[in-house]
């Protein structure tokens, strides 16, 4: 494995600004162990700054359009090793350690499937264990 | 390292259709070498039918608004090794064999600094040699 990851003790320096296009920011979710991408979301200024001040993930969901504190439902919280942001500044990078799983059905990562549909994610939960009780 | 990516050669199943949101869909970039994550982009239908045709990465510019081959004036192409969808179908995770690099600046990622500023990438090129002649 080629890729480090740093702890959350740094060099304080400048932070750089996000763009928030229309109030949001996409961000990539990857684990900081296994180094696969998780998942994709977005951020508003809210869930940036709930997700700096607490170290957990923090997003916006547009579909419920309201703030969405990954794991809430489920348990399986992230709790963030980094933050890293784009040449342009409109994309951010989220390095986390991973509670149990990222995808809500069940997958470690929510790209558990080819574009040609072969299953190729390891499922870490079943959906219906999780969910059902809540 | 326990994420393991494998070759172009796979069974045929059924493609899974992305969603085109507004005509486009977001991309994930990560290189097969290092896991690293690369860069993020947006396909329309004809970047994303192109990629699969050619397997080479192509994207849709909303800046120029216009089709974008990654590479088309550094050189620096995207090999796509392999193609994943997400469990929503509304975002793509290429993995590539990248060229030199992927960011305009010279760093093999776009994601080479932290939100605070803190240089983490590697640097593969001066953009002024690779970009002044063109």
């Amino acid at each position: 494995m080629t890729q480090s990851f740093r702890g959350t003790a740094h060099i304080l320096l400048m932070m750089i600004e996000p763009d928030f296009k229309d109030g949001l920011v996409p961000v990539i979710v990857q684990a900081a162990d296994t180094c696969e991408v998780l998942m994709f979301a977005h951020m508003d200024r809210e869930a940036f700054e709930l997700t700096r001040s607490t170290g957990l993930a923090h997003y916006y969901s547009r579909s419920r359009q309201r703030l969405w504190k990954k794991g809430e439902s489920s348990g399986h919280l992230q709790h963030v090793r980094e933050m890293r942001i784009d040449c342009d500044r409109d994309c951010l990078l989220l390095i986390v350690d991973q509670d149990v799983a990222a995808c809500h059905e069940g997958y470690r990562s929510c790209f558990y499937r080819t574009i040609d549909g072969e299953v190729v994610g390891r499922k870490a939960f079943e959906p219906g264990d999780v969910y059902r009780a809540k």
